[in-house]
Protein backbone atom coordinates (compact mmCIF):
# COMPACT_ATOMS: atom_id res chain seq x y z
CA UNK A 1 0.00 0.00 0.00
CA UNK A 2 2.76 2.18 0.78
CA UNK A 3 3.91 2.09 -2.66
CA UNK A 4 0.86 2.62 -3.92
CA UNK A 5 0.78 5.93 -2.62
CA UNK A 6 4.08 6.94 -3.60
CA UNK A 7 2.88 5.50 -6.85
CA UNK A 8 -0.21 8.06 -7.46
CA UNK A 9 1.88 10.56 -6.03
CA UNK A 10 4.59 10.47 -8.63
CA UNK A 11 1.98 9.96 -11.17
CA UNK A 12 -0.33 12.74 -10.07
CA UNK A 13 3.23 15.42 -10.50
CA UNK A 14 3.83 13.80 -14.10
CA UNK A 15 0.49 14.30 -15.41
CA UNK A 16 0.10 18.03 -14.46
CA UNK A 17 3.76 18.65 -15.39
CA UNK A 18 3.28 17.51 -19.00
CA UNK A 19 0.02 19.57 -18.70
CA UNK A 20 1.48 22.69 -17.78
CA UNK A 21 4.13 21.80 -20.67
CA UNK A 22 1.78 20.95 -23.08
CA UNK A 23 -0.13 24.72 -22.36
CA UNK A 24 3.11 26.30 -23.67
CA UNK A 25 3.46 23.62 -26.24
CA UNK A 26 0.57 25.15 -27.81
CA UNK A 27 1.34 29.08 -26.89
CA UNK A 28 4.15 28.36 -29.64
CA UNK A 29 1.97 26.60 -31.88
CA UNK A 30 -0.34 29.56 -32.14
CA UNK A 31 2.46 31.62 -32.17
CA UNK A 32 3.66 29.38 -35.54
CA UNK A 33 0.38 29.75 -36.80
CA UNK A 34 0.02 33.39 -36.54
CA UNK A 35 3.57 34.02 -37.83
CA UNK A 36 2.16 35.98 -40.94
CA UNK A 37 -0.04 38.66 -38.43
CA UNK A 38 1.79 41.44 -36.94
CA UNK A 39 4.34 40.27 -34.75
CA UNK A 40 3.78 40.34 -30.80
CA UNK A 41 6.98 41.67 -29.22
CA UNK A 42 6.04 40.07 -25.89
CA UNK A 43 6.04 36.39 -27.20
CA UNK A 44 9.30 35.86 -26.06
CA UNK A 45 8.78 37.21 -22.89
CA UNK A 46 5.65 35.31 -22.37
CA UNK A 47 7.03 32.27 -23.49
CA UNK A 48 9.97 33.05 -21.57
CA UNK A 49 8.28 33.70 -18.39
CA UNK A 50 6.15 30.35 -18.64
CA UNK A 51 9.23 28.05 -19.02
CA UNK A 52 10.80 30.06 -16.32
CA UNK A 53 7.34 28.95 -13.70
CA UNK A 54 7.38 25.45 -15.39
CA UNK A 55 11.49 24.86 -14.55
CA UNK A 56 10.39 26.07 -11.01
CA UNK A 57 7.35 23.02 -11.22
CA UNK A 58 10.07 21.18 -12.14
CA UNK A 59 12.90 21.33 -9.40
CA UNK A 60 10.21 21.49 -6.99
CA UNK A 61 9.06 18.03 -7.77
CA UNK A 62 12.36 16.54 -8.30
CA UNK A 63 13.64 18.02 -4.93
CA UNK A 64 10.86 15.98 -3.27
CA UNK A 65 11.56 12.76 -5.81
CA UNK A 66 7.92 13.22 -7.60
CA UNK A 67 9.60 12.64 -10.82
CA UNK A 68 12.92 11.71 -11.81
CA UNK A 69 15.57 14.92 -12.56
CA UNK A 70 16.37 13.43 -16.37
CA UNK A 71 12.38 13.17 -16.90
CA UNK A 72 12.72 16.73 -16.24
CA UNK A 73 14.82 18.00 -17.67
CA UNK A 74 13.71 16.29 -20.75
CA UNK A 75 10.50 17.80 -20.39
CA UNK A 76 12.51 21.34 -20.76
CA UNK A 77 14.07 20.03 -23.91
CA UNK A 78 11.73 19.54 -25.83
CA UNK A 79 9.71 22.64 -24.94
CA UNK A 80 12.95 24.71 -25.72
CA UNK A 81 13.62 22.94 -28.88
CA UNK A 82 10.26 24.22 -30.29
CA UNK A 83 10.77 27.34 -29.31
CA UNK A 84 14.35 27.21 -30.91
CA UNK A 85 12.32 26.19 -33.99
CA UNK A 86 9.64 28.96 -33.61
CA UNK A 87 12.57 31.55 -33.56
CA UNK A 88 14.37 30.29 -36.07
CA UNK A 89 10.67 31.06 -38.66
CA UNK A 90 10.86 34.64 -36.93
CA UNK A 91 14.03 35.10 -38.33
CA UNK A 92 13.57 33.76 -41.37
CA UNK A 93 10.65 36.33 -41.98
CA UNK B 1 1.08 3.20 6.88
CA UNK B 2 -0.27 4.65 3.37
CA UNK B 3 -1.07 7.44 5.21
CA UNK B 4 2.65 7.68 6.62
CA UNK B 5 3.81 8.44 2.67
CA UNK B 6 1.46 10.55 2.30
CA UNK B 7 2.46 12.44 5.60
CA UNK B 8 6.07 12.27 4.51
CA UNK B 9 5.08 13.77 0.91
CA UNK B 10 2.94 16.55 2.55
CA UNK B 11 5.60 17.33 5.41
CA UNK B 12 8.35 17.66 2.85
CA UNK B 13 6.44 19.73 0.63
CA UNK B 14 5.90 22.13 3.42
CA UNK B 15 9.68 22.44 4.28
CA UNK B 16 10.76 22.95 0.84
CA UNK B 17 7.47 25.62 0.24
CA UNK B 18 8.80 27.34 3.48
CA UNK B 19 12.70 26.93 2.58
CA UNK B 20 11.98 28.74 -0.91
CA UNK B 21 9.90 31.38 0.77
CA UNK B 22 12.77 32.26 3.42
CA UNK B 23 15.32 32.79 0.67
CA UNK B 24 13.12 35.16 -0.57
CA UNK B 25 12.43 37.07 2.81
CA UNK B 26 15.87 37.15 2.98
CA UNK B 27 16.75 39.10 -0.35
CA UNK B 28 14.15 41.56 0.83
CA UNK B 29 15.93 41.53 4.23
CA UNK B 30 19.25 41.99 2.82
CA UNK B 31 17.76 44.73 0.36
CA UNK B 32 16.32 46.82 3.37
CA UNK B 33 19.67 46.62 5.22
CA UNK B 34 21.01 48.08 2.17
CA UNK B 35 18.73 51.30 1.89
CA UNK B 36 21.86 53.24 2.19
CA UNK B 37 23.58 52.14 -0.96
CA UNK B 38 22.91 53.02 -4.48
CA UNK B 39 19.40 52.03 -5.41
CA UNK B 40 19.64 48.56 -7.68
CA UNK B 41 16.51 49.11 -10.06
CA UNK B 42 16.75 45.54 -10.97
CA UNK B 43 15.96 44.53 -7.17
CA UNK B 44 11.98 44.74 -7.64
CA UNK B 45 12.56 42.96 -10.84
CA UNK B 46 14.31 40.18 -8.88
CA UNK B 47 11.73 40.23 -6.27
CA UNK B 48 8.84 40.01 -8.47
CA UNK B 49 10.45 36.64 -10.37
CA UNK B 50 11.38 34.98 -7.46
CA UNK B 51 8.04 35.33 -6.43
CA UNK B 52 6.11 34.16 -9.39
CA UNK B 53 7.90 31.49 -9.03
CA UNK B 54 7.40 30.58 -5.46
CA UNK B 55 3.79 31.33 -6.50
CA UNK B 56 3.65 28.05 -9.22
CA UNK B 57 5.66 26.18 -6.77
CA UNK B 58 2.57 26.94 -4.12
CA UNK B 59 0.12 26.34 -7.53
CA UNK B 60 2.11 22.60 -8.52
CA UNK B 61 1.36 21.77 -4.69
CA UNK B 62 -1.84 22.56 -3.94
CA UNK B 63 -3.21 20.59 -7.05
CA UNK B 64 -1.32 17.71 -6.26
CA UNK B 65 -3.21 18.14 -3.03
CA UNK B 66 0.47 18.15 -1.20
CA UNK B 67 -0.23 21.79 0.72
CA UNK B 68 -4.13 23.09 1.68
CA UNK B 69 -4.52 26.51 -0.59
CA UNK B 70 -5.45 28.36 2.61
CA UNK B 71 -1.17 27.54 3.71
CA UNK B 72 -0.47 28.59 0.31
CA UNK B 73 -1.88 31.67 0.46
CA UNK B 74 -0.90 32.75 3.80
CA UNK B 75 2.44 32.15 2.55
CA UNK B 76 2.77 34.40 0.13
CA UNK B 77 0.47 37.02 1.53
CA UNK B 78 2.94 37.16 4.57
CA UNK B 79 5.81 38.01 1.75
CA UNK B 80 3.91 40.41 0.22
CA UNK B 81 3.09 42.29 2.96
CA UNK B 82 7.52 42.19 3.91
CA UNK B 83 7.75 43.61 0.06
CA UNK B 84 5.24 46.16 0.62
CA UNK B 85 7.13 47.10 3.83
CA UNK B 86 10.34 47.67 1.68
CA UNK B 87 8.46 49.66 -1.08
CA UNK B 88 7.13 51.90 1.61
CA UNK B 89 10.57 52.19 3.15
CA UNK B 90 11.94 53.06 -0.46
CA UNK B 91 8.90 55.78 -0.64
CA UNK B 92 10.29 57.18 2.17
CA UNK B 93 14.05 58.12 1.18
Amino acid sequence: MEIKVQQTYRERALEQLLADAEKIAQLIKVQMDHLTMPQCPLYEEVLDTQMYGLSREIDFAVKLDLIDSEVGKEILTRLEQEMNALHELYMKK
